[in-house]
């Protein structure tokens, strides 16, 4: 009796979180939200009765020294980067694969939701948990299995540092090249989740092309094997892209496939000054056109150029309007041909000054004002709102003449930076969440933000994803076949919408507040 | 009534087609054909009368002038290169996404198995029609929408032949890469439903690495656009690459958004003999392994190099185990100092001999072997079975020496050559179908062969697929978890089984000879 009614009550939490269709969602959560406080009472009894029976039967699938139970801790398994937060009721290290699949099991048994961890470093909230459900953490699955340098792969379990990996595999000549912004810190596992970016993907792609294959637990428990050792393989469908960017919504990766390239012999760096900001996007596609792909294509606008010279007084050049950092990778004999006609095209274009870094200090000096944007941003506001919106590159001038306007008309600081390379300009909205006009403006800024993206024939997030803190816009770029295909392939998959739920499908970010 | 008994027997032949689970269909494959012998006068019957009133249906959506009803006519488009074979009821030529959503409507309304076609070049007979159904022939959507040399991305009609577009593109200085022996007939749909290779997949990836959003219809009529624009991209599950490689199980498409890259300048060839195979493939790791990543690594084992000097009388040397034919491409610097380089590794690495082509015509002569390599597999014998096995790199040694031993087991003549630098090698077996005796012996050689090469930690097909020839031998590879997964998946997406049915989950080959 005590089971059944418990389950009922999971069921009806799992079906406000997720019963999908984004859009029309809102009303039915409110009205289970006043179900739910009209039984909290009997509820509250129950589930502490239930709490216990689960607290031991995961504790003999982990070991009870694998298991927090106590709210601290658990708060502290409950927000990710975004600052979103839920309190889980269980947070679990398993040891191996078996151990996943037995906890993910028993979740189903019991209609509890399941959410995967790596880091906690993602920025839309994909790791953060609903209230109740069990959080699977990846950290113990921290090995690196193998380095193949003949075949140029290596295996890994999700919980490897992908800094960690790459520092290894140089020893090996070889590069893992993705690079998001938190790689000292975030894990293989939550990269391939989130199917993480960075700046090198102009010229290496992203996480999704270095995976070669997968294994990982299903939401029903299943152990599955996704993928090839090989980089050609099309026996079946392609599960592992599939998986890569799920959110933690499709499974939970337990071995990763990495397909790796020859480390680069030589990165060289130069910075260039732009007194329009429309030469530094042409410059961005000229450099290209010009078969030319450098490693790495940085810029930054007027406000975060002016941003840093306010907090480091570095000399920067406050009336230009764009910098942009540029680096070539490869054969020393490439690079530095490709150096002088980047250095050529700049100028060609209109930068007004260009340098360009001669040795490795000479090129932390050129990145400083790159690396300094983060904590130069804390000093104009305490909270900022960063989209990582993409356009083509060409659509990157007006990209930004459009958040001028955006922040003109709602008076707000938008600071715009990150990878012109590839379209992906990060839009910071600059605000003080405790004030709630200036929030609610912020927010009316990011919706005509998303609406202009997408009229310039861009994408809402180029490697963030849509987690919670996304999820109300969703919509907006999924139209209704694609949005009823994922529905219809998670619901297949995952027919008690166990895993990972409220993320990507629900549209109600203040279900998670 | 009569529409009803159609939709019965439809139905049963769909079922036969497909219930999945390849492994136990073949006895439930011969229960279903015994059962609709037994009902096949009043058939007959039924439906030519519904079959006439379909084609009026169908001529209403596409215009008669679109649609193909006589025997002769349909019997051309009912075989691809495996030479498998089927009638289809209807071929129809489509203009657009919304005759082709229109058609698929109709094939779910009335239980019609549509089997989506490009140029039919295909190996596997993924583009074969069962008995009965529709043929949907892409081939009227054959635009080049957009070249954008800005954002570096072609927009492309799925009849598109692909060596037309990477024409069309070299006229921008744009290039794109995959590089199918089919690609000057092949049609881009179709090597996207492949998910198509080629030579130079060592260096650029195979299809899939290229497609960057997908227009489609749906088996359900629905149209869908996956995908987006830029390189960047994770709004949602990766439906653009869940679609790619789907063998037309699970769309048609209709327009294809590609990433194209900038055109090398300049491509050097260098032909080098091996005295021992292991040389040769130790050879292929070592020049990787020094961070050159040749755009061409093609492998040729003693029986092709035989099977060629006999056709031609060229004067290769037949006592040499192994020929590789290396390309190097990208900008004229490094090219040169590449060449340089992968001739002194070949040396060093057992070479006998080497040769590099300083001009066109020399390009041309060295070519000329690994041209003539089909015609002259065709005076040994007159069939063959061309399996595109591929094993990582290393195992490459392995799999030829097994392959050896293989032809020798079982009499045969086994010719191994292709893309050694992914580890893709096209294996040959040689013989006369018309003789029992040898195809017996051929189809116990394919047997172990694949057995070896999964024990090698290869896949079955690199770049071909599965469709009907490989599907007895899908679940070789692909495990329980996987192959539900995947069965779900499609189930889900199209529940009545209308798509291209009897592909990859289905393991009766007999059923379409």
């Amino acid at each position: 009796m005590l089971k059944r009614c418990c389950v009922q009550v999971s069921l009806c939490c799992l079906i406000a979180q997720s019963t999908g269709r984004g859009y029309n969602v809102t009303q039915r959560t409110i009205g289970m939200k006043q179900h739910l406080c009209r039984q909290s009472l009997e509820i509250e009894l129950f589930s502490r009765m239930k709490k216990s029976v689960l607290l031991h039967q995961i504790a003999n699938i982990v070991g009870k020294e694998n298991l927090l139970e106590q709210l601290e801790d658990r708060c502290s398994y409950g927000y990710d980067a975004s600052r979103l937060k839920g309190i889980p009721d269980f947070v679990v290290f398993p040891a191996d694969v078996h151990q996943v699949a037995q906890l993910v099991k028993l979740a189903n048994r019991e209609h509890l939701a399941v959410y995967p961890r790596g880091a906690g470093s993602g920025m839309v909230g994909a790791a953060v948990p609903g209230s109740g459900g069990m959080v699977i953490c990846i950290n113990r699955l921290n090995r690196i299995l193998e380095i193949d340098p003949d075949n140029m792969l290596a295996v890994v379990q999700p919980g490897v540092v992908t800094g960690q990996l790459q520092k290894e595999l140089l020893d090996y000549g070889l590069f893992y090249p993705p690079d998001p912004a938190s790689l000292q810190f975030s894990t293989i596992g939550g990269n391939v989740a989130m199917c993480a970016g960075g700046p090198r993907a102009v010229k290496y792609g992203v996480t999704r092309d270095y995976v070669l294959g997968l294994e990982a637990v299903l939401p029903t428990g299943r152990i599955i094997r996704t993928g090839t050792r090989t980089v050609k393989g099309v026996v079946g469908y392609d599960l592992t892209r599939l998986l890569v960017g799920s959110e933690g919504t499709l499974g939970i990766f337990t071995r990763i496939v990495l397909r790796v390239v020859p480390a680069p012999e030589t990165t060289r760096t130069l910075l260039a000054v732009f007194p329009r900001l429309e030469d530094a996007a042409r410059t961005v596609s000229e450099i290209i056109k010009q078969r030319i792909i450098p490693s790495t294509l940085e810029l930054m606008d007027q406000a975060s150029i002016r941003a840093v010279e306010n907090h480091l007084h570095m000399g920067l050049p406050t009336e230009a309007e764009a910098l942009l950092l540029i680096e070539a990778d490869g054969r020393e004999v490439l690079v530095r041909e490709d150096m002088v006609r980047i250095n050529q095209i700049c100028r060609e274009s209109g930068a007004s000054e260009t340098e360009t870094a001669h040795t490795e200090s000479d090129r932390e000096r050129l990145w400083q004002a790159r690396r300094a944007l983060s904590p130069a941003l804390g000093r104009i506001r305490p909270g900022k709102i960063n989209e990582d919106v993409t356009v083509p590159r060409t659509e990157i001038p007006a990209l930004i003449r459009a958040t001028r306007r955006i922040a003109e008309k709602y008076e707000l600081i938008i600071v715009c930076f990150g990878h012109a390379g590839d379209g992906n300009i990060h839009t910071n909205i600059m605000l003080d969440k405790k004030n709630r006009d200036e929030l609610q403006r912020a927010e009316k800024a990011v919706e005509e933000l998303f609406r202009t993206v997408l009229a310039l024939g861009g994408t809402l997030s180029g490697e963030h994803g849509i987690g919670i803190a996304k999820s109300p816009f969703f919509r907006w770029e999924i139209e209704d076949a694609a949005f009823d295909t994922m529905w219809t392939i998670k619901r297949a998959l995952d027919p008690l919408n166990i895993m990972n739920p409220g993320k990507m499908f629900v549209s109600d970010r203040a279900f998670f507040r």
